[in-house]
């Protein structure tokens, strides 16, 4: 006897989001139930639920920046118990036994993770619906703690804003000395330079638009860079030892790339299309530069951000909306106009008619 | 009063390599001057004496794979003496104290090394002339010991296609373990198998064209895969924790990202023009992998490297001309026409009318 939910579903790639009445599988033994409170809106919501990567199934939940609080708990949990305020982000779910999930990277699961919605369980074959609804049911594995210091509105964007700009800072080592420089001011990118800065970096922000540097300073950049600015732009050639790119459309990589150091590298964190125009490989060649990705991160990964968030109070900057106006705040996160994350009170979904 | 010399040079781009008289300087106190026995060709020989990269200075007088004898020693010389066997590669300079200087990596001298040849010295302003010619001066910092177990004529490749493979595999810690793909069967590609093996890597050669199995595992290859073959390519997906990629002209770096692991790296040591076709971000993002590049190796390196050769017994396989045949050699270097590397008998400039 399945779980009846009330969420926001997309029912085609060109319908909005409207209330949509659906089910959830019976807790499983390893199962935490959550009643959701808030959940992000993340840029890939409104890529799958108008099947942009293609391959999106309606009706589609999204949202995977999930916060809630543990309602019920299958008789093998032993990590949460009911009343525990969690987290679930990206995945839901993955093989756990080839070489990426035994190193703690799911999101490189060799089978591929279970994402939270628009996936497939990998053991019953029923389609995952996402966060934009009341109660979601998951893994414990997948299910991460958040502090009762974390304001958990502002930590719904750690579980994916968040991870996805933590995992690549602490996988190549930054900290005190290193100089890091960020590329875009959104979602990902304003975590990006809290965490540099809180790691101890020296903190650059690279962007297109003037006047954005009081509010990159307020988030930690040391320093901006008017990517435009050809002066500017040569003033920092092989300044950096990591460069973050967060764009998430496709750009021109050589004019950063010439910017890091010697052994640099650039992270992109925000593409997945092919990298237009062309590198040229005599910036990598000439300089053994690295063009790197990285994707999400990993469970363990996940818990160690938000204990580190909560000891240094760092959150998501956001802006609470109703489900009701998710479609309105689809247009703006297309027109880059959020500062940095908008946040979903689930609450609003009890006057859905 | 200046040395005089005689070499090969070209005259022009259009021109053909011919004998050619010049002038070298009067040794400093830190020179070693070397007459030269071999000179290997290298591919970038073409290119600039035919000005295929721009700024090309003319006469040139090729040759960056130079092996000597010492004939004569500055005052202030210490670690070279008359009679002993010495290599110079492809540069005879640098700041030395920029941070790559300090590290030992001159090629990445913030202010550009003094190259071998269609260089400027730093001190006196005069262009610098390569290894087609009887002997050359140079700073005995940039001069390495050949030991008498080396076959000095298929030591000469090491200066440069040698150290070109040799430093990427080192700086990537390739070892007992690994596993390694090169790409491209030329000069480059045939020192990558052997260095491979010899540092305890399982290997793997890609290649285009079928036939070349028995030549590749008398290299040191373990595995040839054939690139063109959708199927052998799919059966190495995700294999490689190191792709070694020689290849000196645009080809798709796809289908080879496509077969490294979680954290691999590609490594371009062959290529400076544009990526393209170009690299499907996602290639990297999912699997955290990187496109990286190597140019040649610093000195220190190169000396680890001879040192390595000589205590495994690692030369490059040649084929002998007279600098009479400088000519057709480039015509067959274009081809692919040589196994694995021309090397000039230096002696053979003597009958040079
Ligand atoms: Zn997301
Ligand atoms: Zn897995
Ligand atoms: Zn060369
Ligand atoms: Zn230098």
């Amino acid at each position: 006897m399945a779980l009846p939910i009330l969420g926001y579903a997309a029912q085609s790639p060109t319908t909005a989001l409207a209330p949509h009445q659906f089910q959830r599988r019976d807790p499983r033994p390893d199962d935490v139930v959550i009643d959701i409170l808030y959940c992000g809106v993340c840029h890939t919501d409104i890529h799958q639920a108008r099947n942009e990567w293609h391959g999106s199934v309606y009706p589609m939940v999204p949202g995977h920046e999930i916060i809630g609080r543990v309602s019920a708990v299958g008789a093998k949990v032993s990590k949460f118990k009911l009343g525990d305020m969690v987290g679930v982000g990206c995945m839901v779910d993955s093989c756990q036994h080839c070489a990426a999930c035994e190193a703690g990277l799911e999101p490189y699961c060799v089978e591929g993770p279970t994402w939270t919605y628009n996936g497939t369980d990998r053991h019953d074959g029923q389609p995952t619906y996402g966060g934009y609804s009341e109660r979601i049911v998951v893994s414990d594995k997948f299910v991460v703690s958040v502090s009762d210091k974390l304001d958990p509105k502002a930590a719904a964007p750690l579980l994916c804003a968040g991870i996805t700009t933590w995992s690549p800072l602490r996988h190549w080592n930054i900290g005190k000395g290193s100089k890091v420089a960020v590329v875009g001011l959104g979602g990902l990118g304003h975590m990006g330079l809290k965490f540099a800065k809180a790691m101890g970096a020296e903190v650059t922000l690279f962007t297109r638009s003037p006047g954005k540097e009081a509010e990159a300073r307020k988030l930690g950049a040391d320093h901006v860079v008017l990517s435009t600015d050809a002066a500017q732009m040569a003033a920092v050639a092989r300044q950096f030892d990591f460069i973050l790119d967060t764009v998430p459309s496709q750009h021109d990589l050589n004019p950063y790339l010439n910017t890091l150091t010697l052994n640099g590298v650039l992270c992109l964190v925000g593409l997945l299309e092919a990298i237009e125009p062309p590198v040229q490989a005599a910036m990598v060649v000439l300089g053994r530069r690295s063009i790197s990705g990285s994707a999400i991160g990993g469970i363990a990964e996940t818990q160690e951000m938000l204990d580190f968030c909560a000891e240094h109070g760092i959150v998501s900057d956001i802006e609470m909306i109703a489900i009701q106006d998710i479609n309105q705040a689809y247009e703006r996160v297309l027109k880059s106009d959020v500062k940095y994350r908008f946040v979903i009170d689930m609450a609003s979904l009890k006057q859905t008619a």
